[in-house]
């Protein structure tokens, strides 16, 4: 019969929390790509009609905000690996 | 006879669990880019008619939360591995 | 029953961090796609309009300070992991 | 009990460390797509209007060197991994 | 008591440094895709003005190099993690 002590346990759950926090922060790269696209698509935007330049902003800052949502959830499903809250 | 105390078989169910959790994460790659692309759209359509800025915006978050989705998805079922619901 | 001492505890979640860590920072990838697309968009916006160089830099910096954030996460999360923060 | 001698720790420490070093440069995958789309823009921008190249080249360098960033948080994450600091 | 001799500790840590290396190289696929992206901007500029080839084989050259940072970074880890300098 194998059995497993207390700290065994532990050892084995905290490991493989790591591991997964380090997995879940991988997805950081799909919005890194789509908020750079969107960079990029507001400068040259702002070249075009640089007196529309705050809409333009406002516009790349609300769909980066929200672009960086699934960016965010692997940052607290990390957290929450790390700490075990 | 290989015998696992209940408490080895739930070591191994969580370490399972979380590292899958990490996996699943992995997901927010897609959505991150795919609503980067329609943001930095949004922006040069802000541009080229800053008056239609209302419904661009509206598009633009429509479009975005449902390419959010599969991002949400893997937000759901990594909660549910990490905390057995 | 296995055992662990804490030797071993220590390594093994040493271990896990540290091979976390190398995976957390793979996020580098997409902000470093992103942020090169603003540019070369910015490249050729300047070449453009080179009088609307200064607003045209200054979106694309805050347009890439922005794409940044997920790869700072996982710097954040990478640094945690070895140094136990 | 399972016991590691130091030396033991030391192996299996530095195995991890080599291992996540390795991942962690990765990365540069990212930054030398985006980097390398500046470069192809620059092209094209000089040779429409080689008189403007100063700027031009200016902008795809200051864009290049903060597309760079997450490349080199990755070789700070390697060398740390690498050399214990 | 897990015990490791000498030749055991050596052998673990070169095949982790070799298989690091390994990984690290895999870097290099970015900046191969992004000075090929810059090498056809600048083959296509030359066709359409053979009369500004210097200024833009320069601005790619340029570009080139500093897009091949990167690559160059893990080429240093990966020679570190096999001569273990």
């Amino acid at each position: 019969m194998i059995e497993f002590t207390p700290e065994v346990v532990k050892t084995v759950i905290t490991t493989a929390s790591y591991i997964a926090a380090g997995a879940a922060m991988m997805a950081g790269m799909g919005p890194g790509i789509g908020m750079g696209f969107a960079a990029g698509k507001a400068t040259s935007a702002v070249r075009r009609q640089p007196e529309a330049r705050g809409p333009i902003i406002t516009t790349m800052l609300l769909g980066q905000v929200i672009s960086a949502s699934t960016g965010i959830y692997s940052l607290v499903i990390a957290i929450f690996l790390i700490y075990g809250i």
